[in-house]
């Protein structure tokens, strides 16, 4: 008998490359091209460094309310979390406790199954339909007795969006279990099911800072649902780590919410640029899930996925490449500027031709 | 049946005030009363808020690499975390998945038993003595089967420093189970169970930038031990989050860590105040037991803890007070600048003198 017996051995979650060479161009995680609201740098100037020495706000009142404002939902209504892994960590732990499977698609964002692992919740994967879509009937508790449902929507890595509508029926129809809605990828183009927390009390919406508010780099996700499961994710997170969130992301996470007029054009230039870029990777021979995401998922007709991944890193462009059943000839591309994209564009272009 | 019945219900941690009002005496957390060094200020001015955008560094390299240089011990024997509930965090997920019950003080830190029932670690508390010492005989693992055990030292609320050959026989007699030693308040005068990660790979030594380094704001903590030990911790997290610290906390732990001499004499200036301290609440009454810490855990031999505190909350100056078994009568008391400590003693010098 040894202290190793009693560790907890998982296989953990494999984030996309950081490269530290700024040459690169970065293609591979979905962070945005542009940065955060003007309004951050100037806050960064501001800071009062001294209060470092304090702890910081348990609550993150500051940033609570300004989403409370800006979103229109009340302040007990909403969860602040470490970014959205963080926030789904949490309502893991929290919600799902049951002997029944949690649902979620076999193609999706692949930290569900770790924190399943991880947390020892049992878990069942539906497949995705031939044409990539998640078949949200099989998800109803009726059907499939659950102790869950988490979907991403739109669904990563396939960028496909479906329906507030829809959506709206897993959650009707899984009175018995907590329905989370991952919208890390919701604000280039998609609706969100924010709504759905009038209506429903099992609901959890979960999104993000690190996409449309390209503050990846400053950990902030946040989460919407009634009161009564906020509340339980809550005192989950405060018997876990009373203090997460630190004081300047409390703080420029504000001045980010603050500045609409900037979030809205960031958004708009990339969902202009990623439509352009579909048009040009037609033409290339690629085809792709129509995304409503930051990223496009894309196979070339003749060339398989690991080539083309070697071919754009020799040249100095990541994008992701997953080895995995049914995607391994898929490349996620995450949107650049215009500029990289049509680096990444040219660079595939010469590649195909001379191959 | 409800989504409700398979919700993680727990009663959560519950922190020290934070006070919005700046002009309170805040004597409640343990924070350090200087501000963190001045590398620190330096370096925010010249943060490049563009790279916020970005995924920060899922390893923290440059802060484990300050570090290593710092503690002299391999980058692989050294863990980061969201402040060093984050770490212990961790630890429990990692490490106490045995049967066998966990052991800790019956007075310590609040949060380990709130770790316990949040995880369902069976756990077992051991009563300090009655100078409130920890009896460490008693966590050997051949009087005590465990399944692990948790030591704060110093220990808080008490403040009470346990010398290294005594904690390196609870290690050396627990080799089926993990010992973490928390470290919070070591750099207030004691010496640190460091060395014993080259002897034993079954130890975890925790400590934190939020007492003597003045951020608690930022909220870094760190651990060392084996590099098998932190390879299963690091699994974990990442199985949890690969992302938990923002880029500033990243980049300002550094400029904390390379500014020796700061850090050297901040701590000097609150061990000399704490001892000071001490004589004068010796004259007006108070018992305590010797502190090593940032902090006085003390008793009025007349004046109940109740009242004392109820006092002191109207002269606008916070302490720590718990309605609990044992101590009750007892308040801790951060150790603040002097000039706050010299209020804090004049007000309870007029406080007990009028009553």
């Amino acid at each position: 008998m040894s202290w190793e017996d009693n560790v907890r051995k998982v296989v953990p979650y494999v984030p996309g490359e950081q490269p530290k060479d700024r040459s690169i161009i970065k293609l591979n995680t979905n962070e945005c091209p542009y940065p955060p609201a003007p309004g951050v740098r100037k806050l960064i100037q501001e800071m009062k460094y001294e209060d470092f020495r304090l702890y910081p706000d348990t609550d993150a009142t500051s940033l609570v309310s300004a989403l409370s404002k800006y979103y229109k939902v009340p302040e007990d209504q909403i969860f602040i979390g470490v970014g959205s892994d963080d926030v789904l960590a949490m309502a893991y732990l929290t919600f799902f406790n049951s002997d029944k499977p949690v649902l979620f698609p076999d193609i999706t964002y692949s930290f569900y199954d770790v924190w399943a692992d991880m947390f020892g919740v049992n878990y069942e994967t539906i497949p995705l339909d031939s044409e990539f879509r998640i078949r949200l009937e099989d998800y109803y508790g009726s059907k499939h007795p659950n102790g869950g449902v988490i979907i991403a929507n739109p669904n990563a890595p396939v960028g496909i969006y479906e329906p507030v509508e829809a959506l709206e029926k897993v959650v009707a129809e899984n009175k018995e279990s907590v329905v989370i809605i991952d919208e890390a990828y919701i604000d280039f183009g998609g609706e969100s099911a924010l709504p759905l927390i009038d209506k429903y009390d099992n609901v959890l919406i979960v999104q993000t800072f690190s996409k449309s508010r390209a503050m990846a780099g400053m950990r902030i996700g946040f989460a919407f649902g009634s009161k009564k499961l906020i509340q339980y994710l809550k005192d989950v997170k405060f018997s876990f780590n009373s203090y997460t969130m630190n004081m300047p992301s409390q703080e420029l996470g504000v001045a980010a919410v603050e500045d609409d007029a900037y979030f809205k054009e960031t958004c708009d230039k990339i969902i202009a640029t990623r439509e352009r870029v579909k048009k040009e990777l037609s033409k290339l021979g690629f085809s792709f899930p129509d995304s409503m995401t930051n990223f496009i998922f894309a196979k070339h007709d003749t060339v398989s996925g690991n080539e083309i991944f070697e071919a754009l890193k020799k040249e100095h462009i990541y994008v992701r490449h997953w080895n995995a059943e049914r995607i391994s000839d898929y490349l996620r591309i995450s949107i650049g500027t215009d500029e990289e994209m049509d680096r990444l564009l040219s660079v595939l272009k010469n590649y195909l031709e001379k191959r």
